[in-house]
């Protein structure tokens, strides 16, 4: 596994010291890995490529598809390059089970030919655009990340929870969710603000996990023009907030954050 | 939504300074909620109580069950105190669709009757138990923390993984993992242990991220003794651990950590 399926280098534009400038950020690879099970499709996991057959053997033993190696007939790569597929056979007692359910870690529509890939093309070029111009200081998304840490009541008390907080235009505090999940925070926040029909007056969501694909996808599906999150983006993530046109900023700290997707929303950022 | 629903006391051991004491420790909640849609079980979520209809409103949303609020004709929790299920209906066109698909988060062996809690119930009576002896001190465990962040390659370049280590009696490493998700990592180390019959060599697992159920599931089916993660356990995690005879550890830093569970693993704890 060569390293630059795994990290990939990506230009964007980082605060520091008060300072705007251009940069080169290396971002972690996230891809969606078919994993078959006697002859069909059992699940897709969002992964970093790379030990993809020790990651099946893993989730097959963690789902209860074997109990030992020798339940393995055999665990095989998808031949093409770049590859997002693996497939395993059960030998024995195991191999004369039904094929076990399907189980998706992710939402996908229709299965592939090619390897998982075509799934996130045909996740990308379905995105819709967000087109909503709002316009942002550095110092004020700052500001934000702030003040959704302050928010973070449970996370000071068990150091156990994300948090998601979802700001208006003047900056006001709409929503804010805190979950075990990240991904749970973010939904909570949203539910919250979608039952009150409230949605369309929410501009940033500051996220304090990591942000892949599904939080950007989230952020879509909302109307959210800009997501800030406190740790790293994915590389999918960052493919579709370019391509749906959402400002991407990560590694929102007290002082510094780096901006991986614009569209002219942020003061400084030229595209 | 009373707090003790969200954070839990629990009683824990606590290194401080060199010096090993009994210490009140305050955890997040992790219990399942099933979402029902239009009359079926769409989902059951690992989530923190709290918020449950929003979390279900935004889940929705994400989903593509609905596009606009208009679109529920109403989202209830259930009546039952403590309970663990929230039932959306949806209204107008939405309402004419055939029921979504089943799409779980979780691995659930078998719907039940009170809300969730059996789930759990079940899980935790089926859990087998790991009663390997192996005898550790704090500062071994220490160590392996150290020895599991130099391992973390693409952390440092990315900042945006999570990683897994597995040691020997010894010490020694005999597996690594790193990924963008947490659960990928431990099944990239646990699968390259068991392709290689080798799994029954591993005594510790050492996590870069929070130990929510799914870890020590993952633990429990890979036969691992102890799991020594350097975020927040769940009270979940903590309630499987207990119930499988796994010693639990939490916030491994440089010279601090704190011990959940424990059944005489750890030199100075006592039950």
């Amino acid at each position: 596994m060569s390293d630059d399926r795994v990290v990939r280098t990506t230009s964007a534009w980082r605060l520091e010291e008060g300072k705007l400038s251009p940069a080169e950020a290396r971002v972690i690879v996230e891809e969606p890995l078919e994993i078959w099970v006697d002859g069909a499709l059992y699940a897709v996991v969002m992964r970093t490529p790379g030990d993809d057959r020790n990651l099946a053997a893993g989730f097959c033993l963690a789902e209860g598809l074997v109990d030992t190696a020798r339940e393995f007939g055999g665990i095989a790569e998808c031949e093409l390059e770049d590859a997002n597929r693996v497939t395993v056979i059960r030998s024995g007692a195991r191999a004369a089970e039904p094929p076990p359910q399907h189980r998706a870690r992710m939402a996908v529509a229709s299965s592939c030919g090619l390897c998982g890939r075509e799934i996130v093309d045909d996740l990308l070029a379905r995105a819709p655009v967000i087109d909503r111009q709002i316009a942002l200081t550095t110092g004020e998304l700052l500001a934000l990340g702030r003040r959704m840490q302050e928010s973070q009541r449970h996370f000071r008390a068990t150091g156990g929870t994300h948090a998601a907080a979802l700001f208006g235009a003047s900056g006001e505090e709409l929503a804010f969710g805190e979950d075990i999940g990240r991904h749970n925070a973010l939904d909570k926040a949203i539910g919250r603000l979608l039952l009150a029909e409230r949605l369309e007056e929410a501009c940033v969501a500051v996220l304090s996990g990591r942000c892949s694909l599904e939080m950007v996808q989230k952020a879509v599906r909302a109307g959210l023009p800009v997501v800030a999150s406190v740790s790293a983006p994915t590389s999918l993530a960052i493919s579709l907030a370019e391509r749906a046109g959402v400002t991407l900023v990560g590694f929102l700290r007290a002082q510094s954050l780096t901006v991986y997707a614009d569209t002219g929303r942020i003061e400084g950022v030229s595209a």
